[in-house]
């Protein structure tokens, strides 16, 4: 954990934050702080800061925030679309988002993961958060991606992603797909904005039906590289390979 | 497992491989195959290849190979250091260095993580294995990377280094560290030759001192983004960004 990630629940008054769950273990027996000592913190969906901790007792944690500034972001806005999958494989996909600073995951159901994934706990309200957090303290970032779920492939590709990115906001749509033939930087010269949709696909990958309907939405289908990757692997290599060229080229 | 990988020791007679152990247990288990199906194989260190499904038993999965080609491979070399950290993290970044074609790994006792780690018995000759096996037969690679473990850091860097990358061999040496100001691209423009050589952080990252005597043997300081990640993912994010800049514009 890089950065302590606080809520408003923990705010007891102005700057004074009190912990007492796996946050308060971590600064009492991982950082092994004390009080007088400092940690870096950041307010869910809000600032980061310097804390100073206050109070350190078996029963938990007392910070008081001394500075707070604007939390980082990315240059752009990148959303994913990823199939549901197991649930070991969609947490790691949750936590490498909040990580790298992914504004939204849309899980959408496909061919080839076992149907009964769609109930998966981890991808509900609850039960996607501590995987959210996690990747937030890693990646020093505040802001909790949005988590979505659709259980039917072809409306949410034909309906909803026309409502949720209304056409005209210059949104690139890219499918990560091993039978694509432009790499990044290709599928990318084209593009305006600074607003984009990256669909990675299962284990196994899209069946030729998901692949064409994304394509006819719009989606440009590009390489990776020659490797077959895990999903979370994927989204890795994608996010780190969008930063390599929508962060640089155009900041 | 996306390839079955085998082994010179399963072989029992010209294209016949016999298999006894969890790769059976896959073949029957997970892939649910039956005799007369076919597999892909890949021989460790050698070519992959289409198998047919001579017999599955209770006590194992018979194998004849019908065709072999050329294993894929990268289109450069890539070579990584990495800091020894905790059993968990060396594991994950033995999996992902054999999945994305990494031809070796120096695994060299920094500065911040714990000294014992240096004893892990997953960097020990036999215990990498399963977790190198596991990232060829992910990633359908089927060369073995190269293990190594050096538990000082000055005279790896100093002695072993020049000696494992003798002057003239145009390998490009850089350096992923957050205080980098140059972006893989840019530290690769005036990069001659096709083989790299990635140092990688530990957890908290290199201390100066680390970075002072890397930067004084040539490597180049880069920054992959403005994530803080965890050993694994920055891993992944430099292959991913490698393979944008160095497969790209030299195929």
């Amino acid at each position: 954990m890089n950065l302590i990630i606080l809520t408003e629940a923990d705010r007891t008054c102005e700057q004074i934050f009190e912990l007492t769950d796996h946050r308060a273990i971590h600064i009492r027996e991982v950082l092994r702080s004390s009080a007088g000592e400092s940690v870096e913190v950041g307010l869910l969906n809000g600032p980061v800061g310097i804390a100073s901790i206050t109070e350190v007792t078996e029963r938990g944690v007392a910070l008081q925030v001394t500075q707070w500034r604007e939390a980082p972001r990315l240059s752009y806005e990148v959303d994913l679309i990823c199939a549901i999958s197991r649930q070991k494989t969609m947490r790691k996909v949750l936590t490498v988002s909040a990580m790298m600073g992914v504004r939204s995951v849309h899980f959408v159901r496909a061919n080839r993961p076992d149907k009964s994934y769609v109930a998966s706990p981890v991808i509900s309200e609850p039960g996607c958060l501590p995987y959210l957090m996690d990747g937030l303290g890693q990646g020093k970032f505040t802001r909790v991606p949005n988590i979505s779920v659709h259980p039917l492939f072809r409306p949410f590709v034909e309906d909803q992603i026309p409502r949720l990115y209304p056409p005209g906001n210059h949104l690139t749509k890219l499918l990560a797909d091993n039978s694509g033939e432009m790499d990044l930087g290709e599928a990318l010269a084209i593009a305006e904005g600074r607003e984009y949709l990256i669909a990675i696909g299962p284990e196994g990958g899209w069946v030729p039906f998901e692949i064409e309907l994304l394509k006819s939405a719009g989606f440009r289908p590009l390489i990776l590289g020659p490797w077959t990757l895990r999903v979370e692997t994927a989204v890795t290599a994608a996010l780190a390979q969008l930063e390599l060229v929508a962060g640089k080229s155009r900041k």
